[in-house]
């Protein structure tokens, strides 16, 4: 038997954060559940745990080889990754290549306009408020980040942006757009956190429509489309399928 | 009897843009009427559109004078300015030295608090889509203006509210918030153009929780105490009653 795991610090609608024995590392667990909307739809998808933290752990490792300070740490069985400890800023960064989603919603443009410089966009992590959008202005008066912060902020997305951009591009898939969200480190400095998948990327095969992330679920499609969108995803990244049960890996 | 006015050239919910012999130059034309929630509720207000013009003369005099390039030539009586003709860009800029309005409604942040540095937006002026907030990459995504150019309307905007707060303190008031409105003149150049009156400031009593501007009828103030208001703004900044009816000066 293994050990039991940590205490649960905190718990959101994708994942928990549990203790380690070192303070300065934790245990990110993805769970089994699907959310759009501020938390209003949501459903559980069983396998995407699994699938996400190994996409996660992917994308991640392949950041940090290219100079991203990230908290990955390491990949733990069977859907966990041991993270560094960062105090999260309550703000979700997007990174947008293409017009698609909110931003084809709320501005002038069409979907599928490619953006060139690609648009990078702040939001406050506040479902009360529909997580209204911040300038850098905002940061300074809500005591989220310094300016300087911010800079970093921004100069780190448009690297992880590339990095993941020629990621995809070489398996045949378009990087639309991203979400990340970042942390201060015990040193002080800015970090990637949380997850980098399905979830929170807008990705598109290159030469046909098909969508390989979270909108054939925001979509309405049915939870078989959505394992399957995920599992398809997985193997494109990693060449193999993902080990869940009713896979081939199993 | 006085030459016709030239033809409207368009005409706002509170403004007409008429034409003059001169193609560079063009007339603003206050209205009479009043509106808040992008024109859903409307009244009209009988001298508004005199109090107004000479309150935006007033201001625009004061920054021209201090060294902000702005649209104004010269007042005409008793409800017009003449005006360089600008390629107005379709984007409301919003600066904000005490926390109110939007920002409190949308952000964790409480009325009245002192905002150090002072907050500059961008709003798309589009009703429709609910004037979306800009940030810089959004203005060269739509097309809207250089990352020079706004770096330049950032600039303008805090000069001008560093002006406006003193004249304003000059007469025991404090300036809260404002928007402007800019465009490029013919030599390409930023220059402020539309209006700065109650219409466009938050403007409270210093040393009193008297509000002078727009709010007292966003507020549901009647037609009276808006008028009122605005009449009392005016008597403060020019130390004398407007020229309208019923007031001594007619």
């Amino acid at each position: 038997m293994s050990k039991p795991l940590g205490k649960i610090l905190s718990e959101g609608k994708t994942k928990k954060v549990r203790e380690t024995e070192n303070s300065d590392v934790a245990l990110l667990e993805f769970k089994d559940s699907i959310t759009v909307l501020d938390g209003e739809k949501m459903d559980v998808l069983r396998g995407k745990a699994v699938i996400n933290a190994h996409i996660s752990a992917y994308f991640l490792e392949i950041l940090e080889k290219k100079g991203v300070p990230t908290h990955y740490i390491e990949f733990v069985e069977p859907n966990m990754m041991k993270v560094k400890n960062l105090e999260m800023l309550p703000v979700e960064i997007v990174c947008r290549n293409i017009a698609a989603g909110h931003l084809v919603k709320n501005y002038p443009i069409k979907e599928g306009t490619l953006l060139n410089p690609p648009v990078v966009e702040f939001y406050l992590k506040d479902d009360a408020r529909h997580d209204p959008m911040l300038n850098e202005d905002h940061f300074l008066i809500l005591g989220l980040a310094s300016r300087g912060e911010v800079k970093k902020i921004k100069e780190i997305t448009l690297k992880t942006n590339r990095i993941l951009s020629d990621a995809l591009k070489a398996k045949g898939l378009t990087l639309v757009d991203f979400k990340i969200e970042v942390g201060r480190g015990t040193d002080g400095k800015i970090y990637v956190g949380d997850e980098i998948n399905g979830d929170s990327m807008r990705i598109w095969e290159v030469g046909t429509d098909k969508i390989l992330d979270k909108d054939v679920y925001r979509k309405g499609g049915t939870m078989e489309q959505v394992l399957n969108t995920y599992i398809q995803l997985y193997q494109k990244l990693l060449g193999k399928m993902p080990p869940i049960r009713g896979t081939k890996n199993e």
